[in-house]
């Protein structure tokens, strides 16, 4: 039993008190885990654009003062009453897509969007009670995507969290809680990319690589990237890419391109950026008669996408994944035996590594366009 | 040898001089069978909505002078040098989604959208020479959609024809030429329903009947039928609809009251009317998590369907389908096989039956709403 077991912790957190504001690390207390809870003090996070995304206030739902941070691993540190999934001292990947293997989403094999904390973590609380775990000064503070990970403690549903190989590097498979999964599992679960298929992928930032990666490893034979900053095809050579094209340096548009390129289309597409346009473009790039395209972007809030009926009457597919339809509490531990089994890359995504003090800087870096992922060194 | 036999043939046939005028039933001339050509003796013929669709001057491609009609049987008179797939006297319906099972469409398993003779029927003519076989006092009419049935003789290509049981009666099956495995083939093929499934069909014309008749086989549970004429609902309950649903009785978005009705939404969606906004709604009252919604009625020119990206991220599939996926040449005679074996509903969607010189009244038919399908007897 750990001293601070069934009592409140005070550490430091990365507050966001309001939309377009830094971050401000200060102290916040941790409540401690109620029953199907767990408290887990964080060890690395990294930064991903959902929380620029909320940050920038660009998510009419985003709730504020609230403490942000979703890709990341730590230690579980106590657990609430019924927990038998985690036990302190177990390594941890907090999952923002939970899995509680009872909801009619968990019992389906088409879906991992288990819909059984949704009511809490769309609220920004924790489902036993309806109310937060944080607050600084007796004001609570609202959760996010039921992992809030820019603190050094804190308090998800046991159901949002895998247990993980103790073998691990967590500043290494902290990336295992987002962007990595998204774009691997875009093509092994969602598209089902076959050996010898001809893929295009829009946008080569995390997520765009990984599903690069994805696609070499599915035996994907030619793997175009697609990005306006020619800065990312070298790298992007590295996870299978083995065709560029900046839409930038063309006048037609770039799905033409891209049906000229291939004798009349892709066979998967994947829009990795958040573009209505491109999801578009990304559609109407596939081939007439299979072409399937998987949307992982996140659009701006109120965005729509189109395209003429006749893209889908002749055969296309649009498709779209959260979370690379992973299955997370089951799925998340097996991929971190691939990387400790050498079977997928984890440490070329990153970039960066900065002490958790200095977060406002990682932002930066994500709005640069130099960095693909960025660790935040919560012991720093 | 038949006596006709490469001799150019004078016979009836309903053409159509321009788009917004009646048909005019006049004698043309039927050239022979050229190479890979087959000279078919249209004994009946149904009327569609591409038909209508056509002669209303709402495809922009459309091509006049021609001679319309798509879904038809016949008997084949002659065949042009090389045929080997029929010879004269065999029952047969002309596809006009050829299957030249050499291209890279009929070499996949996941389309049946060959492309063998597209250049030629997009253009109104026959591969061989790129022109017309049909002529009125020495001016060519143009084909359409590589079958144009309303004439007591046609030339298609040999890829475009299906050699059928000579069991089956002609003045049935010619509706297996297009809107019966329309319907079926989206739920067999395109969506794939499985048993216990939730649908819902947007239109209840001959092709959402068939789509009702396809998921009952399937062993859907459920099988709502949204119309807007509820004169279809009574009929429809012989086709599989267990509810039905009226936009016009319902102030919320019909996508709304569906989901309420499911409690999420249903498992499958289909739009068999060729409304861009209904596509949006079929699309949108889809279970979240893996609801697929296909795109059977063709919208009019120009028209387009959007929807938040959202709604795909979550896991729902938009597809489309053309002829419900079928490769013709193998499955039309399946299906004939299955008519025969009392497997499936033939009978039941023919509500009238016209000489082909009352073929002006059959276009009104259409129209009215009370037609499911008019077919029509060329040898009246
Ligand atoms: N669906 C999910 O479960 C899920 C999960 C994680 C991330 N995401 C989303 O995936 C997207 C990508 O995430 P990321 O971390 O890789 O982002 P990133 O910013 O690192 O990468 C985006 C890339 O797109 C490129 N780009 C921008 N505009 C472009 C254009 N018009 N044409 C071509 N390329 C363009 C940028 O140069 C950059 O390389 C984001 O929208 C993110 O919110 C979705
Ligand atoms: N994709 C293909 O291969 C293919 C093949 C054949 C037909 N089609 C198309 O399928 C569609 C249906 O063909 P059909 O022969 O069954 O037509 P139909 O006219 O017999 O049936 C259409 C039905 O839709 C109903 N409807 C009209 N507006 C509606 C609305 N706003 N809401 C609900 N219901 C509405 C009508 O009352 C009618 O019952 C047409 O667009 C046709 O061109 C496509
Ligand atoms: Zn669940
Ligand atoms: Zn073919």
């Amino acid at each position: 039993m750990s001293s601070t077991e069934g009592k409140t912790i005070t550490c430091r957190a990365a507050v966001a008190w309001g939309p377009n504001k830094p971050l401000s690390v200060e102290t916040v207390e941790v409540a401690p885990p109620q029953a199907g809870e767990v408290r887990v003090k964080i060890t690395h996070t990294a930064i991903c654009h959902t929380d620029a995304y909320t940050l920038d206030g660009m998510d009419p739902e985003g709730l504020f003062p609230c403490i942000l941070g979703h890709e990341a691993a730590g230690i579980v540190e106590s657990v609430g009453e019924g927990v038998t999934e985690v036990q302190p001292g177990d390594k941890v990947i907090p999952c923002y897509q939970a899995e509680c293997r009872e909801c009619k989403f968990c019992r389906s094999n088409k879906t991992n969007l288990c819909g059984k904390v949704r009511p809490a973590t769309g609220n920004g609380v924790m489902l036993n009670d309806m109310k937060s775990r944080f607050s600084v000064n007796g004001k609570p503070i609202y959760h996010f995507m039921g992992t809030s990970t820019f603190s050094e403690y804190t308090v998800v549903h046991a159901v949002s969290v895998a247990k993980i190989n103790p073998a691990a590097p967590l500043e290494k498979i902290c990336l295992l809680g987002c962007g990595i999964p998204t774009g691997l599992g875009a093509v092994w679960n969602t598209a089902k990319v076959e050996s010898g298929s001809t893929v295009a992928i829009f946008g080569l930032g995390a997520v765009g690589l990984a599903v690069a990666e994805g696609a070499k490893a599915a035996g994907a034979t030619e793997i175009i990237g697609v990005d306006i900053n020619p800065a990312k095809f070298e790298l992007a050579k590295n996870f299978g890419c083995t065709k560029f094209v900046n839409p930038k340096e063309h006048k037609e548009p770039i799905q033409q391109v891209i049906v000229d390129m291939t004798d009349g289309g892709v066979d998967y597409s994947f829009e990795c950026v958040g573009n209505v346009d491109l999801m578009r473009s990304a559609l109407e790039c596939c081939h007439k008669g299979w072409g399937t395209s998987v949307i992982i972007g996140v659009a701006a809030s109120g965005k729509e996408i189109s395209t003429r009926p006749f893209q889908l009457v002749t055969g296309r597919v649009w498709k779209g994944t959260a979370f690379g339809g992973f299955k997370s509490r089951t799925q998340v531990p097996e991929l971190v035996e691939k990387y400790l089994n050498k079977e997928i890359k984890v440490d070329e995504f990153i970039t960066h590594n900065l002490p958790f003090s200095k977060i406002n800087e990682g932002f930066e870096l994500l709005h640069g366009g130099t960095s693909l992922r960025c660790v935040l060194h919560l012991d720093q």
